[in-house]
């Protein structure tokens, strides 16, 4: 199937969209290490990383070299892996912290300094025209040492827009690779995203970043919409861990760009990795995959009401937009329930190999559901009862 | 301080916007019983429709009274509590459910009906007039025994434009109260859930309901863009339960909501109460609340990186969107562990009401960042640190 006949594919009218052809900057080992509970030695690291080039990520990005003497000599482990996905470390926008960096051996270097009147009152202190000047600096260094650069401002959204494009358009022009906005506390909603990468697209001649929090529930949608409004490249961690609740989920946006962009991402990124590398992490981490997560949640192909059931026996298109089978999950019908229905139940009585009639599994399935009315119903419970309604007819 | 003054609140251009004066449909007894574990008992769904009640949601959606015998004597039995919220049943587009509906003491009955081609290929099995003439019927029906009543079609992003706005138009010119629009496979989009919703507002007269599940994460984000494009009403329930990995989480579209319009939502609902709320509905449905949970996530307020931590205690919104006192909850820094900062130290050199200079701070940061480069630290390890640097100095 090409791209264009899917409907729920970006507007070809979108010609800024990038939808089709994103790339990931996975950030588990930068944005993830400032969760709250990671805490990963440089065993689990390499692990990490070799999962995540596995499954095809672009980009690796790690924490500050300066951060700490084992964070340092971990990134120059990694760089030494020969892993396909490029390394990058992410630091302040400062020459101390650069010449530490390009030392290490990565590919990149991710430069952020906030530009936000908060962040410039109560964490640097700043002026714009210091900004300005230190990435000046810090970019012709490390493009000096023929690294990929990327600058990118911090609290992006609560940052003066004239002083934003003014920022953006000075680095752009020195080369910049990429510039990159970040939705730090994570307070953007989807069209403003859109509105202001747009802006920005018709300022730069760079790639375009965009990272996104999760502290309101849009991280997600925020990273879809960055790629409509011209972004290219989105920051993604497993599971979304990083400060407070995290960032977009590297899980969830797979989901929602497997029905944007289904061609270009089975292709490019091992689907049916993700489970594993899901698990890899929040063990790691010493959390459980959220019962809700997008498509590794317990529930996440689990059908129920009676009459979602019949209509997914018939065709499963009809109440699922992802397929279980592309990340090697698999769908369930849950029949045994007081929701249930006819059709659930005579699915199940195939899946025994009894025979009933149409009119007999409507008996039974009102029986079913008179039980489940009164207490909770397992498919032991279920199938007993079908067991005995088929040999009571006998 | 007033809306208007709110940086991030709804820009005024936007004319059709909802986003200061929305309603809530509560289904966790609906929806939420379609989730894989939900099994709730007469007393369980009281206590829950109480709490939803005291959080201050504007309806509260029931099961159909059709599903099972309990769920019609259940549907009675919370009409008669004498509840703030309307109550609500959620049926299918048929006479048989609606003349039970009407009967239970419900304020309004929700209709729904499949009208994208898979559902009316392999659900139901009927054509678009087939459906015109039933909506109708049903409508009058439901309007002539004085009840609110709503019209919605299913898997609406995946149905015929002009079908959709062709029933939506008849039923409106019936005077229907509500227009639902149900992304009931998960697959829309911000940008996409917008648009529809405009055209729609220039369709129809009566309000706009909107259903989102999370299948691709953007559930929170759809329900704010719908909004903005003049829907009024937004499903949710409490952590999103329902079929397969649910639907817009009531907390989660709090977070979003409270940074668009504080006042509003902070006048009407009682957001110290979600909490509560969230864990007596994982407890009935045996889950945990996710580690990444907006609000209520164990790590919803958590600071760790030494350059967030400075930042935060000089101005919490910094790097935070949301306050967590409006929710009855706590900031916490997270200062032991190899990330950490001289600040982050310094404020637990404060608490620990020890007397260092700026200097010495640092010197017993970087021993701690040593440590806590070859394993994982505890606030006990961090304190002995601390406590024995201080008392070498004495």
């Amino acid at each position: 199937m090409s791209v264009s006949s899917n409907p729920y594919a970006p507007s070809p009218l979108d010609l800024v969209s990038n939808v089709n052809k994103f790339q990931l900057i996975e950030s588990t080992l930068r944005e993830g290490e400032q969760f709250a509970n990671a805490f990963f030695s440089t065993e689990k690291k390499i692990e990490i990383a070799r999962a995540l080039d596995d499954f095809g990520v672009d980009y690796i990005e790690l924490t500050s070299p300066v951060a700490s003497e084992q964070s340092r000599t971990d990134c120059e482990t990694i760089c030494k892996l020969g892993l396909k996905a490029k390394i990058l470390t992410h630091i302040r926008c400062h020459m101390d912290d650069a010449k530490v960096a390009v030392e290490t051996g990565v590919d990149g270097v991710d430069v952020v300094i906030g530009t936000s009147q908060f962040l410039r009152q109560f964490s640097h202190g700043k002026d714009m025209n210091y900004i300005s000047k230190s990435a000046i600096e810090v970019i012709e260094f490390v493009k000096s040492k023929g690294l990929e650069i990327r600058f990118s401002s911090e609290d992006s959204f609560r940052s003066d827009i004239v002083d934003l494009m003014n920022i953006y358009k000075t680095v752009s022009a020195i080369g910049v690779d990429r510039v990159g906005i970040a939705d730090t506390v994570g307070c953007a909603n989807p069209r403003q995203v859109y509105d202001l990468v747009r802006t920005l697209k018709s300022v730069v001649s760079c790639d375009i970043e965009c990272h996104f929090h999760d502290d309101t529930g849009c991280a997600i949608g925020n990273a879809y919409s960055a790629l409509e409004g011209g972004a290219k490249l989105i920051d993604v961690s497993v599971l979304g861990i990083g400060e407070r609740n995290g960032i977009t989920p590297l899980g969830g946006f797979m989901a929602r760009m497997i029905v944007a962009a289904p061609d270009y991402v089975k292709s490019k990124y091992k689907l049916r990795k993700l489970r594993d590398l899901e698990n890899l992490v929040a063990e790691a981490v010493e959390v459980n995959v959220p019962f809700n997560n997008p498509i590794t949640g317990f529930c996440a192909f689990t059908h129920k009401a009676g009459i979602h059931a019949k209509a997914i026996l018939a065709n499963p298109s009809t109440y699922e937009i992802l397929d279980p089978h592309d990340f090697g999950m698999k769908r369930y019908i849950h029949f045994a329930n007081r929701l249930t229905g006819w059709n659930a139940i005579k699915s199940r009585v195939e899946q025994l190999n009894l025979q009933l009639t149409d009119d007999q599994v409507k008996d039974v399935t009102l029986k079913i559901k008179k039980i489940g009315d009164v207490r909770q119903l397992s498919i032991d419970d279920v199938d007993s009862i079908i067991k005995e309604f088929h040999s009571d007819l006998q």
